[in-house]
């Protein structure tokens, strides 16, 4: 017996981010899968697909937001039903990536949670993760199979190009996330500023200030970082960057995370403008006039297009994709 | 260079059941182990070790009672950690096992979360788990290392010796918690009644009605199973049983999640006490007259000193902790 | 270089049952595939498959009857030489399942043979198993791929329909198996009856004896299980109920494994019919007049067909084929 | 808590070989350990370990000899017992390590047994093999852990030191057994004859006969291999060397596997004495005259005793167990 | 959304023997794909491919020639690189794979190199191996993929018959290559003659010596081996044929490496003719007058096509592919 | 049998960085363990231990410095030989880690190597790396086990404090390696200046070239970085500093690998001092006048100590030796 062997495309939700599935499920012209998911009463997570996946080259889209560890859970909990029911091949997107900022033993007797995310979605079954702007390219190396890793970089810095006149300069709220900002500047042809601690050397106290190396008089700066939780740093980047003359500060970042205080912090600091995706979803009550949020819906359905249909990923974004 | 080998113990808790850590540690005269354990402002759980755990004998304790997914993620971290900071053997010990129910396809395309859950711990770095009362022995088998079964049974089961007189009858509440029935009618040397789901054949019209099988009237029912949960099924059981003549209705089970309305239903129900061990935790604030908690913890804590010591755990309990 | 994918099915019989091989083959119009099996002087098993098998989707018809390692090794060799030879996917078709009864620790000490059958199918290159009516579900967590699991007991079912006539009662012979007489009496809209062991509270003198639960006077009984092997606890069910008033006592099993006696009792016990599949291979000269062996080639066929062309296994169940 | 570690040895045997197992338990003087196997009347194979285990360092012998199958799965139900029962460290001793000749792919689409057997001896929970002269030392390499090769070779050779009088040629019955032969003649210090299969050039007629190269005649042939199953290759052997001139021929080798019609041709064949060694039973009912057993179990005690204390195992062979 | 499944060849070249690879692209008509690999100053080596490789069948050819390391871990990195841009199938086309010497501990303490390399292999990510002449079959055991053995001694046996009048006989130049004689002598239906290591018997004064078994006087020796490394045993080999009356002598192998002082010690020994294939490049100036090298590109070729579109590569071979 | 456990500490060391072993050795008054390396003529290494190492705790010291592949491919295969001789414990020392750079994909379809790396050493069996200051912290969670992460930059540190007089600022040489530049300046409780490429905005003509943010004029510069390869940024640094005013720039790293043309780019540079560690072997030749080279052995014999001792490896660093 012998027959053609086609490929079926099927994409399904878990409950994080419902909308941002939805418009990837939209940009792909494609129904999101029908997929019964409930927590019990004494928490557990249930799911049960409702329609046949047996073959399928089948993406599950769940976004590692807050409340982060049934994010988690249900993605996996999700990919075992989906392994055991046949599924041909079994995406994990993760528009954000939980426990990013975990990927290494800052100090001693640390755990490494972003490995441990990663060997919970390999246990589970999937064999291949999807994901945008990690907070450090080397989580690619925690999986042994493809991770298509994207970027909303370029819809950051088309947001600058269209909204913003004057001298900008490119600021990087703080020593780790120079990098990052060196791509922006250099997306944006601008120049670079950048944040980082320093220790006084005073006589027995010794103590922490935040000091700014780079030129940002009478400049517009645009500080940009892969997220924005708590808003602290960024909040307090915002302060000193006025203070050193700046004429106007606008924050972006891919994630915009926004957990408590951050929207008071953001409301009161002086920032224009924030700008983030939706890769986290930030419901209507939590939004705020400074607040843009940009959809990241397109890049991620063009990378699932691409690997669905086995053409170029880097090519969407011109090479540029990779931190 | 030469030196003996020593073994060390180390006892540490995750956040789900302090009490019951605390009370393990108090019976193994050692005190838990000192680790810091937050929840970021995004939901990120954070843990470091704050003493040295390199070559120890190390026993995480976590009951995986609710949040549950809190609680397993929480778990994994920790013992990701351990793992990475060199300690010598990770027992896992979980005294309820979260997802047990969910431990084979009931219907197509369901996860098997239980498996899932076996699979998380292992990738996380244990090498043994220990727990209490498995919803099935089979989950066992879930993993490819050794686990230590325990019971709650025989503490039961003095319960009942104790408190209990007259004609007694063990009930099982549905068909699939027979077999735990007989151990306990076992033990007890008393009968057993069995309710199942009758479907009754008029015509046209399917509907499923629970029936009883045994001899109840006049005699002091024991219902047993292993978790109370919503406590619906135990409810429903008891008022049958009334109806049929029990004079008397206990209700017992080694893990009391009591997941909502589960106390308000237990309160109104025709039964005089039910009885639990503090596997899962149970607030102060949610305990009500009719509830006894029993101490789970001399079980655990001669079974973690058993594996600590090379000794054997089944004959702590007589051999009678296999399901 | 581009080619069109194709799928080729083959099927391939290991040498426990080639009659049940040959009715799936003739069922699916596919050819079984040669291959050269051989038995050395020595015990060792050798096989080589005389037809490329390159790409293909590979079935390997094999029962785990007696000589039930003999059985096992042989598909895992089987399944190691399709592997080495390229085979595109392989299932293991294991219509009945070795060592299932093994599936936990009953006791300290034991083995969980049936996971350990599991990771020799593994080991040696299955990446699927279809099998049918499991002693238990929980053994579809034993692997980490997916696992199709088969009823017979609608066929069963359907002979009841066929067959008997008058009040009918089904009756579970033990406490461990009340959940599949529960299905069988849903999908014969009747009654249930229920064998346990009952302890003697005599003094000083513990006995078990057989108590049933349930009213059998005057009904036409009818004991389900999923094997019947040496037959005593079926005979020992038949004649309990005869005593309690039976009309008349059928015994239906999926697997009938018939392990001496099993052939001598049933003939000489109060049943008046036994129906069993032929999963498990009942040789001409062991069969005698009470004896019906219903094919389940068509219900395996009907699921090697769905897998191999990605089509749903459940429905061909109608929903019912998870236990 | 902290106590000294102790390594316990605990030596527990299969059914295929108890004589063996108790020469070396004798040798170690170390009780076996009491452990229940038996086989249910299906075929299945059951086994239960009757004193603890935990933490030690345990030896499971069993040889495969027939019927290998069942030696082969019982030593593997026995190793997933142990690990599942919390042994230290499992060490299957395997005097004979069945499906040693299916060590490669000698025809397309075949398996590698040798391979499979060490996969499911992994997948059961061993983590070390203690075996007497394999049939190729590439064996080790299936393995990824510590695999103890031994060797009878100086045991024979001690044989024919003693009992062997005049001008002896060492020679291999085949092609393949040519490495063998050389090292048992660089232990006696004696020539070397090669059999191999010679193909007729005739036109059209093509027939393999076996041919001798190297001096015989006159003088005392000893055939070496590392076992004789059917004896057909040895006594085709024999009879060449005694056609070619040869006074007298001895067969030796490790593994006396005798499968029928091996006795018989042995009586039968111009051969004066066969010596194996006891790693394969010989029943006294099929031990004839001309055979000499000789007792492997002090060189797998001494090889147990090195592993057990972490000394040399190679100083026990004085460098010469490696093939 | 569903699309037809495609499969397409991409075939890469690490830097170890470009010729061959392109010779084998040349007969597939396919060219080679396009990759950057470069060896940084600190001997680090990079590699990216400049193409989409997303879903395709890649094949990357890297001979483990001299620096065998570097062609290791060249073809390693390639591999893992591909691995994560989502390459369909990775196939590691070794044709001469290294360290196939150092398959078994031939001394304690050893390691298995070849095993390592296998293992190497896989993790990396590949899938399959396909490679020629393997010192032994039994390295296909240490993988648990498929791996496609290919043999070049039907070319060199066509070299014989195309260039060797007279009456030839093959010789095997030392113990262990009897069997490969053996299959050759088969191919050329002629007689073999071995040459084994003779340990005198000279009291106090033990040394060895070359000696030669069977018929070589006044005929054609044809040494076969699998590879010609530093020549010592081979050049060895013809002086002890010529020694005993050989006609002439002309050495054959499928791996020509010429290890120094091969080259020289090749010109100087009183063999007629080398022929190997170019498995192993031997470029222009190291090759020399009595040197022919056959290209082995027609079978990998072969083989490479075969595997793409599923047909039989054995048919290629007519079965003679395994050794 | 029962005997107390000992743990015995082994070292041997691979051929890449012999001086190190040796003082790591003499510090831990322990000698290296013979074994015998080799390089045979066709490049393949071969290893041989000449002592026993059953149940030994043993650590293989390879710095992975040029021949960088040579290196890692010695010490796989040393730790396969240890992991077949029966090692208790295997831990691969590296010192300076080779393919720390390629820890994430900078493009599409490149490597990530330094995972390959890691999974190379955990397939021969390794069970835990010691290294010295990773490019990257993540490169931790490449491994799913322990990793013992030492740091230089408290030598470092100390020389700066002994040597260097007057007003210091220490700068980052790029955008990546800000961090290290902080926790250095964290150290010496100075100032901080960072380099970072800065695209010019001409029309039509991008550029780049180097930047200098931060206060460098009249000040003492020391360059930190984790190693120094070639020597182009450090140079290019160093040469911008002094553009900038700065009255002596000294370049300081723990790793010394000096590719060329590094030397002669060092000696020309404005450079006053180069400080590197013995991680990497410098020649005795290669030596030159401004080049200090600080012994690392006593850092990584405390590591080791520690790690054999089961005491903390933190403490030696005061916490401070993750990144």
């Amino acid at each position: 017996m012998e027959i053609n062997s086609k490929r079926t495309l099927q994409i399904f939700a878990g409950r994080s981010n419902p909308e941002l599935a939805q418009e990837i499920a939209t940009q792909l012209k494609q129904p999101l899968g029908t997929v019964e998911i409930a927590t019990f009463a004494n928490g557990e997570i249930y799911c049960r697909f409702e329609e046949s996946v047996r073959g399928a080259d089948v993406y599950v889209i769940q976004t590692h937001s807050s409340p982060v560890n049934e994010a988690i859970m249900e993605q996996c909990i999700m990919i075992d039903a989906l392994k055991r029911a046949s599924a041909g091949r079994i995406t994990a997107v993760c528009p954000y990536y939980g426990y990013s900022r975990q990927d290494k033993k800052a100090r001693s007797r640390e755990p490494i949670a972003a490995r441990l995310v990663a060997d919970m979605l390999s246990a589970a079954g999937a064999g291949r993760v999807i994901s945008v702007d990690l907070h450090t390219g080397q989580i690619q190396g925690f999986f042994d199979f493809p991770f298509d890793h994207l970027t909303a970089l370029p819809l950051l810095a088309d947001w600058v190009r269209n909204e913003v006149r004057g001298d900008v300069v490119v600021v990087s709220p703080d020593a780790g996330r120079v990098k990052v900002t060196e791509r922006m500047a250099s997306m944006l042809q601008s120049d670079v500023a950048i944040l980082y601690k320093r220790r006084s050397t005073d006589v027995r106290n010794q103590s922490e200030t935040l000091a700014v190396v780079g030129d940002v008089e009478g400049r517009h700066c645009i500080l940009v970082d892969d997220m924005i939780d708590t808003a602290g740093t960024i909040c307090g980047a915002a302060t000193l960057l006025k203070d050193h003359g700046a004429v106007e500060v606008d924050a972006l970042a891919t994630h915009g995370i926004f957990s408590d205080p951050a929207i008071d912090r953001l409301k009161n600091a002086p920032i224009e403008r924030i700008v983030v995706t939706n890769t986290v979803p930030v419901s209507p009550e939590r939004r705020f006039d400074k607040l843009t949020v940009l959809s990241a819906a397109p890049v991620v359905a063009k990378a699932i297009r691409a690997v669905f249909e086995d053409t170029s990923v880097s090519e969407i974004f011109a090479g540029n994709n990779q931190p």
